[in-house]
């Protein structure tokens, strides 16, 4: 099944729910930093991450340094974003 | 106890061990890349890696993308490498 891009009003739309998400200058992704206590729970926070993207078959792009977690969302074969990085980043909210 | 930094020829020799980590241009991290089969396997190994880094108390700047792992060593405390970088690295190698 092809995956389609969301509008530009369905992101908009998407993002005005996602407090803390923003949009990247193309458009194409939405990023955010998590900032933890220490390594341990920025790790404990990312293998929860890691276990929803396995699930999801939809993975983040993302980087570590000490206590703290940048996420992006895109979904390369949509050419943008799509429903699965909203619904990702909303369960990621969750957390 | 203060951490000290690693003299070049301390640091060219250890490096000398380590195939596939280059030095930065700046002479004080150590970086490489890894690639694995798909999402699952780097995260495994991500997490052999915070597993050791937790313990050792010395962390890994990194960054993934599905099946890839980028990740650079360097001991801020030091201000470059220090023998921790080359323990750490040593012992990633060993996974």
């Amino acid at each position: 099944m092809a995956i389609s891009r969301l509008t530009p009003s369905e992101r908009d739309e998407a993002l005005t729910a996602l407090a803390g998400w923003t949009l990247s200058e193309d458009g194409r992704a939405i990023a955010r930093r998590f900032t933890f206590a220490d390594f341990n729970e920025a790790f404990g926070f990312m293998t929860r991450v890691a276990l929803l993207a396995d699930k999801m078959d939809h993975h983040p792009e993302w980087a570590n340094v000490y206590n703290r977690v940048d996420i992006t969302l895109t979904t390369h074969d949509a050419g943008g974003l799509s429903q699965r990085d909203i619904k990702m980043a909303e369960a990621i909210e969750a957390f």
